[in-house]
């Protein structure tokens, strides 16, 4: 599909923060014309969708400063340098929840909003669940929700689970239980 | 749950583009310390899940500059400001696939990143669809495309529909069809 790809005629590095860089490319159309686009990069994140034995979700409740309010999501982090998917998934799994899984496996991986960001998110499904200690990072705080699948279709209509990996994960969740 | 808050204690501008603002912020966490937050500040955007006549998933073909990489996704696109979503969706998925649709309703509302951004997108489920024209925007190029659920599940698979709208679209599909 090379018909459609924009060619970078230039190139601003504008920021370069702890999680984002931000970017400014000039860019040639395919029909000839110049335009500009706005790219964040984002070194990636995985979030884990684990269901206790008795069938409840793993949530965490967090306050979310690009939101400005507390919202309830199933458990993710962004990658450390140089770190794999699926040792970042068992680390974010058991900081923000306290559970370590015995196995985990791949489910999907998903760009979150490819119109301005390259972050790519891979989503782990967690099973074998053993409850241990919360161990959150310094700067995050976050409490430990256990759903129902009922509860969570209330919740997201409700608008309280609202963010694009729950509600995947949740989709997905109900179509095992089909 | 206002025990999780981070005050802001200052909040600077670092870039305001066409789509998207950068802000970084200093805060105060709920154990007192004091901390950064990157928020990139984004106006909404719009989702269409329509299917054909021929149970088929209408899909657009495009390049998207922050993955240097020509993705499918279901069509979408940024609210223009004052826009109400509804209209958007309806606009958006004429320009993009000639689709008009007599009908549509809300399924649900995501932030899509909301550990740095506050892109909030609602999506919708279009019916009725009668075929017309694409007209794009002159700096956008895309391709209609239409798959079965088999195939769209088969792309998933193979990584080439990889955004967190379009797998979430396919997963509320594949519900409905059970």
């Amino acid at each position: 599909m090379t018909q459609f790809q924009e060619k970078t005629i230039s190139r601003k590095l504008i920021f370069r923060g702890c999680i984002v860089e931000l970017y400014v490319d000039q860019v040639q159309l395919p029909n000839g014309s110049y335009s500009t686009r706005e790219v964040i990069k984002h070194p990636g994140a995985v979030a884990v969708i684990a269901i206790t034995p008795e069938n409840r979700l793993v949530l965490v409740r967090q306050f979310r400063k690009a939101l400005e309010k507390t919202i309830l999501e199933i458990p993710a982090g962004k990658l450390e340098q140089d770190e794999k998917p699926e040792a970042c998934a068992l680390r974010e799994l058991e900081e923000e929840t306290g559970y370590r899984a015995s196995k985990l496996y791949h489910l999907t991986s998903f760009y979150t909003s490819p119109g301005f960001a390259d972050e790519f998110l891979h989503i782990y499904v967690a099973e074998g669940l053993e409850k241990g200690e919360q161990q959150p990072d310094v700067d995050e705080f976050v409490e430990l929700v256990e759903y129902d699948l009922e509860t969570c279709l209330e919740q997201m209509q409700l608008g309280l689970i609202c963010d694009a990996k729950t509600v995947a994960a949740i989709y997905y969740w109900q179509l095992q239980r089909k």
